[in-house]
């Protein structure tokens, strides 16, 4: 089979302005970038149609190394709709440059469902993550400028607590000191450096109504302490309006076209694994807005995506789908069987059943949120019908609802099983009012306990002594009743990503807690969980070059 | 009088598509970033027409801090041009978000005579310099990567040159240590972080001459030296096409409109002080590939920008320009008067005539270059007759060209003067061939003597040992013959930024030599100026905001 980006490359886009009209925007309201993207004014945002129509969320099982082409799915069940007569609209996250000259690859889907033009989505797109870079780092400047300038004075804080952020995957950056030099180079500092979807900003664009609701959470983004122990945030230092300054455009989704010209929401980008994992509450309502059907993700499995995209984003923006796609592969089902990363591709039954439990852990966590689950069965060519009919059989028993998507290979065709699945349960069996997995009013630890236990199965959750500071500070501020935000590794349901399957009764560390003040929510890292990614040995990036004026290596 | 921003806000744009028309650029062929901003494609630089129009360099006497409005004086020229019937399009640098939001302000002219859309312009535009920052980085990233591979191996560096960039004046970023912690957060190191406008890969995007050049450029970035001592570049981590690809879309000039609507090309922002100064070959060749005259800017004092834009783009390009505009304000005359910055604003006779001192000294250099000179006098809305008549007096008795420019206050009505001026000149007295500053054969140090001395009047260069060592690599790699490219304060002829006027003989302290064996330049460090520039004790960021869905604060 072809590559991704040779599949991408020979179909002919429509121009923006004909996908606009597609839907009923007004071509000359869109804002183009370049002939084939388009930023799209809030204005468009229709609050009665995002009640009306459907939303549907697909998640996953626990990924392998490869992931299991959640993306792909999304994007082919959209297809597949379409292809049986309902107007379905995708809403995606957009790729970091990070994974894209990496390790993982990019996030615009993959063979015959893909968002395009992929080669600008996998790059630098509308400029939105460079905005949030842009913004977040202007934030530490203007602060470490307002310690330098004040050090002489009263002035001044006794803790900092805002890092810097860069979209690139960079190891020698999680730890690093700062303000070297001479005493006009600023004050010395122990700080570090995040990947940009794991900047507050991300999230905040992300979780904001509006333009003026995205203002005020920049407002009061905490920065750090005072000398009198008082928190201090960006309202403090007087350049909220400055930093919103810098997020007017990129707090506005961005429309492309599908693999079929169907429309696609790309906006936002946070990973599910060290950040909150959805794109923009935005996006999702404008898919909602001219889509009869939206159909958006949630990062990684959905112990990390699902759990935050109903218990933050859904929570945040009243937002509740009718119905839970839960993807599963062969090969990540056989992992949890205990087979090597390397072996998953070989047939192996045994395995095949074993791994089961992860996809049954899955299906009944997400029952539990009040979702009705169907399971998408995302084909890969290796895959043999022998081992597909054992998933087969098994949803069966279990009285879910099971579709194999072939769209990779076939475009919307291959999903046409699925989306009809998808239409009778939503039109016959929607799911019920979503149940969130804990209460805002309860205390933090109880909220961590409860994803803890209800969802990941741990036995016990312990907290290091940096986290029960953090508690203390939390309550100081009155910011118990915030949504907890888990970072966690996205290989298992425990911390440690080796442990496959359906691992229960583990030791849960909460090692530290970020205060998203202005996002609104805690950032609880378990383990050693980093927000700033490394590089592997042989990165992605020595395979990406332009040959004959056409860009290979993205995928 | 308006602010620059309330100006702006009143005129209607034109469509992009429309200006493109105007000019014979096909609609369709153009590549809109929103509804007034368009990146235009390379195929339409047209070598004939570069040869055969003209090109005028603005350039200025030594600026105060506040600048002596360059950039709007380009602006009125061009304005000037198209009001007495000569097709005339202006190609500028883009602003740098530093600045922006710390002293000095945008770089999108003033007044009545602004490019536009400025808020766009002086913000994240289209996404320019936020690819050179994310290929600039991800180099350092794949970089860090490969040694942190190596770390148990024989291959390795033995030294490392390169650093990472960030479009923000941030003191506490020029002197830093990265890869602290645990061993798999990778080696730690001494380090730091230029503005963007510093970054080779700015230099080389402003000195491509198209896209295969630029990437043969990249592949000879000079990252560090192995542990036999030989150079380690770009292509030999095998990354050259990865980041190529990341400028995809940067290289191509943007095409905007000026307050009057008629086009201009603003495109590539190196600083003159701490890097070469000048926008982009390729945006020049547009601007000279459309218009009968095209109006480019060089940074700063005619002893920093046009230097460089004469002995670095012009020899590198082919280019040569048929008249040099020098740019003088009572403000700045009076500064190297001997007034202070806080009261140049007041009447003073005396001071100014001193002052005029630095104006003859710019001619005198200009005209070695084989340039014929015009003086445009940049009115402020304080300036009195009398003193105007003390400049044009001084510039009859040289018999040097002398014109007001009042497109600031009046728009392109108000820079007909200086437009006569300059096509009579242009017409039939036009500047010789270029005759350049130095030959490339010289020997650095040669060179670096020829600009300290025939330029700047410097009495002697001194070199500390790092720059020394330099030297020795630099012949090592048989580099010998690149342009060098001075870093050294705007305030001054000297390195001393509070000696003002015609200071001569001085001692000149080389401090560093950067080998930018990519751009194809020596970038020679003079004194402390500093590639990472700071924020003022009341930065630009706490004034801008958006009201009532208007941004203020920018200018």
């Amino acid at each position: 089979m072809k590559s991704d980006i040779a599949i991408a490359r020979e179909i002919e886009l429509q121009r923006i302005e004909q996908i606009a009209e597609s839907i009923g925007l007004p071509p000359e309201q869109i804002e183009p970038y370049g002939r084939h993207i388009a930023k799209v004014p809030l204005s468009y945002i229709d609050e009665e149609k995002v009640k009306k129509n459907n939303l549907i969320l697909v998640t996953a099982i626990t990924p392998n190394k490869a992931g299991v082409g959640k993306t792909t799915v999304s994007i082919s069940l959209a297809l597949g709709l379409n292809q049986i007569g309902k107007k379905a609209i995708v809403a995606l996250r957009e790729p970091s440059l990070g994974p894209c000259f990496g390790m993982k690859g990019g996030a615009a889907g993959g063979g015959y469902a893909q968002v395009l033009p992929m080669e600008n989505i996998n790059l630098h797109f509308t400029g939105d993550f460079h905005a949030v870079t842009s913004a977040h780092n202007m934030i530490t400047a203007l602060l470490e400028n307002y310690i330098y300038q004040n050090r002489n004075t009263c002035e001044g804080l006794s803790e900092i607590l805002w890092k810097r952020v860069l979209d690139v995957n960079d190891r020698s950056l999680r730890n690093t000191v700062t303000g070297l030099g001479a005493i006009s180079d600023g004050i010395p500092r122990q700080t570090g450096f995040d990947i940009t979807p794991a900047s507050e900003i991300m999230a905040i664009l992300c979780l904001a109504k509006d333009f003026e609701d995205l203002r005020h959470r920049l407002e009061n983004i905490l920065l750090g302490y005072t000398k009198e122990g008082q928190p201090f945030l960006v309202k403090d230092l007087g350049i909220a309006g400055a930093i919103a300054v810098l997020l007017k455009d990129a707090v506005k989704p961005n429309l492309v076209q599908t693999t079929e010209h169907t429309p696609a929401f790309v906006h936002g980008g946070p990973f599910a694994n060290i950040a909150h994992g959805c794109n923009s509450i935005l996006a999702t309502k404008m898919a909602l807005s001219f889509g009869e059907y939206a159909v958006t993700e949630a990062g990684f499995g959905a112990d990390l995506g699902a759990e935050k995209f109903f218990d933050i984003k859904c929570r945040e923006s009243g937002l509740s789908p009718k119905l839970t796609v839960l993807v599963a592969t062969l090969r990540a089902l056989k992992l949890h069987g205990g087979v090597a990363e390397t072996e998953i591709k070989a047939p192996n039954a045994e395995a095949l059943r074993r791994g089961l439990a992860n996809l049954d852990r899955h299906i009944y966590n997400l029952k539990k949120f009040g979702q009705q689950v169907v399971v998408a069965f995302n084909r890969f060519d290796t895959d043999t019908e022998d081992e597909i009919n054992i998933v087969r059989n098994h949803c069966a028993e279990q009285h879910v609802g099971f579709a194999v998507n072939d769209a990779f290979a076939q475009g919307g065709k291959g999903a046409v099983e699925l989306a009809r699945l998808v239409v009778e349960m939503v039109e016959n069996t929607p799911s019920q009012p979503l149940r969130y997995a804990y209460d805002l009013e309860s205390p933090v630890k109880a909220k961590i306990d409860k994803i803890a236990k209800d969802i990941y199965s741990a036995g016990s959750v312990v907290y290091s002594s940096k986290a029960e500071g953090k508690l203390k500070k939390i309550a100081m501020q009155s910011l118990d009743n915030l949504p907890v935000c888990i970072a966690k590794t996205q290989y298992s349901f425990s911390s440690d990503p080796k442990a496959k399957g359906d691992v229960r009764d583990f030791e849960l560390k909460v090692s530290d807690i970020i205060i998203n003040r202005g996002a609104g929510m805690l950032v609880v890292i378990i383990g050693e969980i980093m927000r700033m990614p490394g590089l592997p040995e042989e990165p992605q990036a020595i395979h990406i070059d332009i040959v004959n004026g056409f860009i290979e290596g993205l995928s």
